[in-house]
Parts: structure tokens; C-alpha cells; sequence
């Protein structure tokens, strides 16, 4: 589609989970775009999906489909992002890249708006998007970090399939009904479609999100460990995390435990300043059992936050609950929130 | 069922999701059993039940039902064992007691045999049963704290829904039925079936197992958090617990983190000891994708200990990833395993 005025902007891998939450919410925010052009890969082109009431065309996406491209947003895998990004710079566009291609790349900016904004000004072509569960743990870490200063996180993740794709939302649907017939099934895609191993996850939790690295940690986990001290800027944080697949569909949750520089915090000081952070809501009235789930925050952009409870041993202790829309804030939300920052700080 | 030679064995709560268990685990374990009284609710009593090829009738419990009863197994609720445990003492029978009733008496033992069997000796005819999700984490923590010792504890939990009874099970099979061909649903059973609000159970996750403190802590986190330290025999022993329902049905994973008081403990040393440990079995190679699940756990009696890594911070920290079937060395294994004790120990 084309409009008059407004920004010529590309979606690459369309067609995904999170490609078509990309589409969703630039078209709910009313992202100012003149021309939308749809990529994904030959096997998913010549698809029409809806944008504003108008079909658009899927088109194969290849380096020349970037002529005139404003702003490209990526989610179509780490090597089409490494094939195409660099075409896409080449030809004017800046690239928002929801993939690790370029996330620990120390000329790539990696932004998550609420917490490292201005770091978007430094970008040479290609600003990354970061994993999904890093970045809801930072949004709500960073608040405590400018009030109180932070020293030490350790996660545990409690995660949906949707990051691992429509693939894996359509295995842990179909297994579930199996087990439920008491049917035969047989995994193929989780925990990672690549590796060699499949196991069940419908009714089950499996500790294992990506391949394993050498130091016994998966990379999801070093993901975690490494872009949190990127986007906090801070090398020196101690981060540890354990991530785990669970049969939800959509939203991540994770247990934080954080320790800050400042002694003395109390519960009552932490909830009043993520009541009033941004894109933070706080969900915490146990003696009303509100606290947050991912059956709740799906659809949603927010970051959610409860179960707030100091340390009984650790004076600087305390403990969390983080729940967010994978596909959104950790994804597509996140992306077209760079952009949106792209048109704020003047840079597109 | 009576035979010649052998103890006269009560279980109450027979026809529970624990209860039956029990019955199951005491003819596995070929329990020297002369006699088997098998007692229930009002409700259930009359219901019949196989033991070794023979139909017992299950009995209403009432304070007489433990005449000449040598080891009565409790698991029908707190009130039910406040009520009668007492009586069946009176009576003569040992009673192992799988409820919070009794478990932070100080005159009454709380027992896992491989962590504190010589407890046993301490008791005034009482041994309480720890909660399930105490039970594992314990049993993979002693051998640590035996050899290098132990300050500091923080688990995230991942529970599956038989911790709270057949009522659970049945509630996250329909709701997923339900979900799958989107049909209405209304939640009733779970996070805690006699507080106000129910939730959404299939495809999500409950940060809370039991009632809130006025600490913020739930009652189920802050069992984790004594239980250990009396189990252990560590009242100062840090411990942290953040605990969270899944919609797995049996089988409660636990993300935990440790320091030790010895410095340079290597990986490798820390799974060579519980490769070795009593009641431990060692699932730890990620290089072949090899990790313990809840899936795989059902039935088995043992702890299944993987995903073991040094902290990349900390040179005393260490995370890892144990799992076990809820019902059995959660429950009704430990309460056999105790009363097996009793036998060894000459106490019955």
C-alpha cells in the first residue's frame, strides 16, 4: 500500500509469529507509514495479509527490495538478517533487526526504549532488537537501578513456545490433544528444531531454550547474561539465569531476584516506583491474589510485575515476578517502539 | 487383607491421589505387611481397592479404626490428622504424617531418610512428612552440604497440579479440552480451592501454591524455606523460595541456586557427588541433550539432578535443575521410605 506522506516502511518475515504481530501493531499504533512493503522468504511469498483494510502482497525478499526503503524491520532468522541487513543499509534503510544476528556486535546499538533510548543515536545502519526474555527482565530491572543500584540477578524463566515459532505453537496444540486422546505423538521442534533431540512439551517444562554453549549454559541463557549488561551498560552487573520452556502459547514469565547497591529499600519503596515507570504495571495485592500471568498479559504491551517480597536474609534481597507478551514487548512491540524512537530523536 | 506374620498398617486418605500412591508403593516395595486398613471420608468409604491381587474395603476413619494398628500413613488433609493422628497414637501405632500439621512441632521429627533417617529415634509416635516440593530439593542439597557445605538456597519452583489432589488433574485436563476446541470454561479448583478467585490453569502459570503470608511470601514458599532448615538441621541456612504452579500434572521441577561455604569446587566434582548420592539419580549432559524433565519422572522413585553449572560470578555458586515425581518421593515414597526406616531402625 502506498499513502502520500509517511515513511516507507518493510517487514521481513511477514508472515511469522512475530512478523504478524509487527504488522498488527504498527497498523494499532498508526505508525506514520507511506508504503508498506511485506518481505518473507519464496516458499511464503505471493501470501496477502491485511493492513488497514487493504490487502498487500507478500514478495520474496531479496537485496533490491530494499530501494527505498525508510525503516526495515527484521524477524526472519539470524541468516536472513546477516544476508539481507547489510543490503538493506546499503540501500538507505535503517534496520531494526529482532534476530542475535547483530546483538552483541559492539557497533550495533541494542535498545530496549524504556532503559538505553539515546543509544539508538549511535547506530550505523542496524539497531537490534533483544531476546524476548531480556528484554522484559531490563525494563522492569531498570527503574531499581537509577533509584537504588543494582549488583547482582538471578532468572529463572518460566517461557512460552511462541518464541520458538508457529511451528512450536501448532506442536504443543496438536501433542496436547494427543495426550488428551490418549493418542500417539511425536515431537519434532521443540526444544530446538535444528538439534537432534525432540521431547514432549505439552504438560511437561523443558530446560533447554537454544543449543548448549561450552560453560554448560544454554545460548538463551547467555543471551540473558550478556545483553542485560549491554543494554544496562553495565559489564560489571553479576547476572545468572536459568531458562526453561513451558506449554503456554504467548507470555513469558521469570522469577528475578535482584540484589541493589542501596541497603535499607523497602517492598513499599520498589512497588511505588514500578507503579510509576514506564511501559511497567504493577500487578501486587496478594491479599487479593493479584499478581501477574501469562493468560493475562497476552495482547498486551506492558511489562507486568508482582509478587514483590524483600529478601528474608539479604537486607539489599528481593524477589519478583515478570510477565510479558512475548510476541509484543519482547518482539514485535519492541521493534516498532525503536522505530517510533527513530521518528522521535529525528533520525528517520 | 490379614496375613500370619507382618504389621498391621493403616492408610488414611486411601482412595487420594497420595493415598493410593501409598497403597501402590507399599506392594511395590513388598512392605511386610499382616494386615491393611485402608480409611476415607464418609464420603469415599465402601469404595474397594486391589492390594496384591485382593479387594480391600476402604473404611471410614474414626479414632477406634487404629486399634492394633502399628504404622498409620496420613495424607487426607491437615485437619483430618490433627483430629485423629493423636488418637491413633493413643492407640499404639506409629504415625508417618504427610500434612503441615505437625511438621514444624519441635517435638515431632520431619523426615527424608537420606537427609536425616537418626530424626526417626526423636519421635513421640508422630514422624511428619515434608512437603513434596522440600522433599527433592533436600535430597539433592545434603550430599553438598555433607562435603563442602551449604550457606545459601534460592529456588524457583515448577509445580505441577497433583500437589493439589485428583481435583487439580481433573480441572487442567478439562480446561485444556476446553481451551483446544474453545469452549467456556470456569476455573474452581486451583491456585487454592477455598480462597476466593480461581484461575486459569491450562497453558499458563500461578505464582502462588497455597495461601499469601502477611510476609508476602506464600505459605507453600515459606514450607520450603523452614522445612529445609529444620530437615538440615541449619537454622541459619539462607533459603529463598518463589514457588509456581504449572499445567504439568505430575512430576515438580526446581531451578535452584547455591553457595557453598567451600571455594573452588569444581562442576565436575559436584556430579561425580551426586552421581554417588542415595536417593539421586544424575541426568547432566548437555551435549546430548540429556536433562531431567517432569515427563520423564513419573513413577520413579528417585531425584533427578541435571543442568549442574558454576556461576559465572560467584566462584561458591552453583545452579541446577531437580525434578521428581511429586506423589511418590514427594509423598507417598518418602512416607513409605519412612516407615521402612522404622522397621530398620527396630522402632516398630
Amino acid at each position: 500500500m502506498t499513502k502520500q506522506s509517511g515513511l516507507h516502511v518493510a517487514v521481513v518475515g511477514a508472515t511469522g509469529a512475530v512478523g504478524q504481530q509487527m504488522i498488527a501493531t504498527l497498523e494499532e499504533r498508526d505508525f506514520p507509514i507511506g508504503k508498506l512493503t511485506l518481505l518473507s522468504s519464496a516458499r511464503s511469498a505471493g501470501k496477502k495479509v491485511l493492513f488497514k483494510g487493504e490487502e498487500v502482497t507478500v514478495q520474496e525478499a531479496k537485496p533490491e527490495s530494499f530501494e527505498g526503503v525508510n525503516i526495515a524491520l527484521f524477524s526472519a532468522g539470524g541468516s536472513i538478517s546477516k544476508e539481507l541487513a547489510p543490503e538493506a543499509v546499503k540501500r538507505g534503510a535503517i534496520v531494526v533487526d529482532n534476530t542475535s544476528a547483530f546483538r552483541m556486535d559492539e557497533n550495533t546499538p541494542l535498545v530496549v526504549p524504556e532503559v538505553n533510548e539515546g543509544d539508538i543515536k549511535e547506530h550505523n545502519g542496524i539497531i537490534a532488537n533483544p531476546n524476548c526474555s531480556t528484554i522484559q527482565m531490563v525494563a522492569a530491572l531498570e527503574p531499581l537501578r537509577q533509584e537504588f543500584g543494582l549488583q547482582r540477578v538471578i532468572v529463572s524463566t518460566y517461557q512460552a513456545v511462541s518464541g520458538a515459532g508457529a511451528v512450536a505453537i501448532e506442536e504443543l496444540k496438536e501433542q496436547s490433544k494427543a495426550i488428551l486422546n490418549d493418542e500417539p505423538f511425536t515431537p519434532e521442534v521443540l526444544p530446538v528444531k535444528s538439534e537432534e533431540k525432540h521431547y514432549q512439551i505439552a504438560f511437561n517444562a523443558i530446560p533447554q531454550i537454544d543449543k548448549f554453549q561450552d560453560n554448560g549454559f544454554t545460548f538463551e541463557e547467555m543471551k540473558m547474561i550478556n545483553e542485560t549488561k549491554k543494554i544496562m551498560h553495565m559489564p560489571e552487573l553479576e547476572v545468572a539465569a536459568t531458562c526453561v520452556r513451558l506449554p503456554v502459547v504467548t507470555g513469558h514469565s521469570e522469577s528475578v531476584y535482584i540484589e541493589l547497591e542501596q541497603d535499607g529499600v523497602t517492598v513499599e519503596q520498589v512497588k511505588q516506583l514500578l507503579a510509576h515507570a514506564p511501559g511497567i504495571v504493577l500487578q501486587d495485592d496478594p491479599a487479593n491474589q493479584v499478581y501477574p500471568m501469562p493468560a493475562d498479559c497476552v495482547g498486551k504491551r506492558e511489562v507486568f510485575v508482582g509478587r514483590i517480597r524483600k529478601d528474608l536474609n539479604k537486607d539489599n534481597g528481593f524477589h519478583m515476578w515478570v510477565v510479558s507478551d512475548n510476541l509484543l514487548k519482547g518482539a514485535a512491540w519492541n521493534s516498532v517502539q525503536i522505530a517510533e524512537s527513530l521518528i522521535k530523536l529525528g533520525l528517520v
